[in-house]
């Protein structure tokens, strides 16, 4: 699929790297969360924290992450991570994070998420809804 | 002062340490909030996700932290620390947290919290209101 | 595959929730990287920071995470994480993480590993080697 | 004393956020973390990585580190951080970290660091060495 990708650069930080001087492998999570936010704020002209008001929704709920480290980044690295939707379901989709390093590839990471919202009738109860046409055309566009 | 002290025992994770092999900093932080949390569930009796609801509070926040590091504590290395309100002021107080590896002080830590509620008339507007006498009687007691 | 498995209990800290209440996803892989660490402890008798030392290795290097979020973890909440090695290979092994709270399970996480060693004729080199039977015994036995 | 400001701007992410929506305090310890290296990058025109290389040093240790919390910043808020070395001593320096948004002093922070390398006779041991009179003028510019 064609898609919106979004590109973001970041230099390994001191504090995100373990003992054996490469980044610790959860705070690529916290990585691919803030890529995630980046990109729907770059598609869809939304900054990250209007999201869930303007889309009447609570928010694009993580249901799965994963991670494969190709290549260790270290201190002073700059990495490039390149995001984009790479699948949409009727109220999920998937997100394609690619971490690269001097252009190698160096971590693929990939969320599930869910377009949620409260129920009408019990707002306590929260679940996927369907993902407005409008959010998967700005998102699919290559 | 004789107070109530809180002692907790920890084993210093790969993931806390960065790429000199010991503790990153912001990580003793988080062990001194948590630290706040059980000396006062140990104190009171009270959970700590149930304190704010249980003393018609919004939480006891945190408006200056500090830390002293005087030895490096490694991967592996099991830690004590232990913390004490070492002053009560009106709606104010201070909490010290003593790290320490193999009985020798590491790290000195201090937090200054606020016992904070909602202004009655305006909800909006957060503020200190005066510490009941029974909490100060709890964390005094040594 | 029986195997020997691993239990912790761990209350959910507030600094490891997001502004939905909740566990922020990143926190969970921290926490999998320490249950591995304590699986290995348990079951072979050595400590985290010594296993390297002990088998002549440079670590047990993740290469792939994975975690399922099926219910939210909140402040407050007691959680139950059961790993073990679900399965070896000649050098690398997949540790299943169960997290569960009140007896239901809420998260389930993943990791391949890589048994990892310097290549003798070139150090700079990391590779993965044979696991030995004898590690291989003791997390295998139920 | 005139000193070299660096400033950086950042936008707050959700995983920085706990429970109360607001930046959990550990992670302004971060932020200075970075700032710091930031500002000897600028300064010193020496890549964060390589400055220990550069200058013959195992580091610029933490020794202390504070932050005084004024206001709180959220999820979205767009923060700048100036940085400045506010006072040399022979081998310690202090830094000054303040944090506003939208113009207003939000935390204001505060490190002390030691130019640190490894003893002549007896390579084990660490301590503070005479700071260059070059990275002291570079760093007290205004």
């Amino acid at each position: 699929m064609a898609s919106f990708t979004n590109r973001r650069q970041l230099t390994i930080e001191w504090g995100q790297c373990d003992p054996a001087g490469i980044v610790f492998n959860s705070r690529f999570f916290e990585m691919f969360d803030v890529s995630t936010w980046t990109l729907f704020e770059a598609a869809l002209g939304v900054k990250a924290h209007e999201l869930a008001k303007t889309f009447g929704i609570v928010g694009i709920l993580l249901v799965d992450a994963r991670a494969n480290f190709l290549k260790p980044a270290k201190f002073g690295d700059v990495i490039e991570i390149a995001s984009r939707v790479s699948e949409f379901h009727r109220s999920s989709f998937e997100i394609e994070h690619h971490v690269s390093i001097n252009g190698e590839l160096a971590v693929e990471g990939e969320e599930t998420r869910v377009w949620a919202a409260r129920d009408k009738t019990n707002p306590e109860k929260i679940g996927g809804i369907a993902i407005p046409a409008d959010v998967i055309a700005r998102l699919a566009v290559g």
